[in-house]
């Protein structure tokens, strides 16, 4: 059974990354597991448990990091989310592939404890585009919008951490180049020699 | 002016390369500059300098390894080959995608040396393919096979140093996972980051 591909989609705030994956998840022709997260908030109506969350009480949360099985966390008003690590393990070792949309800060931690992914850097066309989208978003004083770009280009260093960067002009060209991506990823030796070596080692018997 | 994308496609004897690189050369949409050899035998009819080779004296050819300007060479029968340096760092430097199709001893010197190329290995679909190409090749004996089957293992276990490996099954399968590598390739941080470092330091003025 070849494992599967985890594939990080990341960048900085205001880039698009939701609108990106939404799009991604609705062509036809791709088959990732979407990576649930774990929290502790209360699921709300309609929200069903190993779908749309793992819903668990802060203990077991806590358990969780413990154990070593949360690949990142953050806790927001009173409340845990996280990424555990078994449930992407137990899935690419199946042979799917697994999406996992995230902030920099979280994609880095996961990038810690599993390299063998394939980091996506979502990237405004240009940083102006990006200034506009950030300015577009409310009704924000310039200082508060300042400090906005000024965190959005200490992000865009990030990039450096990552495999590859996809510039978000257009969705679709986002989503057809994130699909290339993937395709080319398993094309890549260090995920493809231990099949070789096996090859090899049957024919010398 | 963007950097062009070094391409070395390389493999085990008998694996396809040229088939694969013929193939490759006569897609409608791509737009390679292949990298010409340089060599100290004669021209032979209709044979140009400069495109077919770089034709030369063996004073002029050991000027260029002296300066370091020989990414690899290998001498057979009395006359020099190799690929000059100069002339890949001034067509990448202008833009262009430059393609070198050359052996797995030669693909791994000019590895050292030029280590931001995108190293392409074509294996065979299985070593039993393999095995029945060496083999289809002529009417030699079976020990001879076995010795050219030995050295095509221990050729594939070099994939290891590649980047990519691109299964030889079907010459135009093969020629679109090139394709797909290229492009994705343009994708990698390392190949766009310094564009955007220039960007935010805009930017931040």
């Amino acid at each position: 059974m070849k494992r599967g591909v985890l594939i990080v989609l990341s960048g900085p705030s205001g880039v698009g990354k939701g609108t990106v994956r939404k799009a991604l998840f609705e062509e036809p022709d791709i088959d990732f597991t979407y990576s649930i997260s774990m929290t502790t908030r209360q699921p709300r109506n309609g929200e069903v448990d190993g779908e749309d969350y793992f819903f668990v009480n802060r203990n077991e949360f806590e358990e969780n990091i413990t154990a070593g099985n949360m690949l990142e966390y953050a806790e927001y008003v009173g409340n845990y989310y996280g990424t555990p690590k078994s449930f992407i393990d137990n899935t690419l070792a199946s042979g799917h592939d697994v999406f996992l949309e995230i902030d920099v800060q979280g994609a880095l931690q996961v990038k810690e404890k599993m390299p063998e992914g394939a980091y996506i850097f979502l990237t405004p066309p240009d940083l102006q585009a990006l200034k506009e989208r950030l300015v577009g978003r409310g009704t924000d004083d310039p200082e508060i919008i300042d400090r906005r770009v000024a965190a959005a280009s200490s992000e865009i260093r990030m990039m450096s951490k990552y495999d590859y960067a996809v510039v978000n002009d257009e969705v679709q060209l986002a989503v057809q180049r994130i699909k290339d991506i993937v395709k080319v990823e398993r094309l890549r030796v260090n995920r493809i020699l231990p099949e070789y070596i096996a090859m090899i080692e049957e024919l010398e018997k």
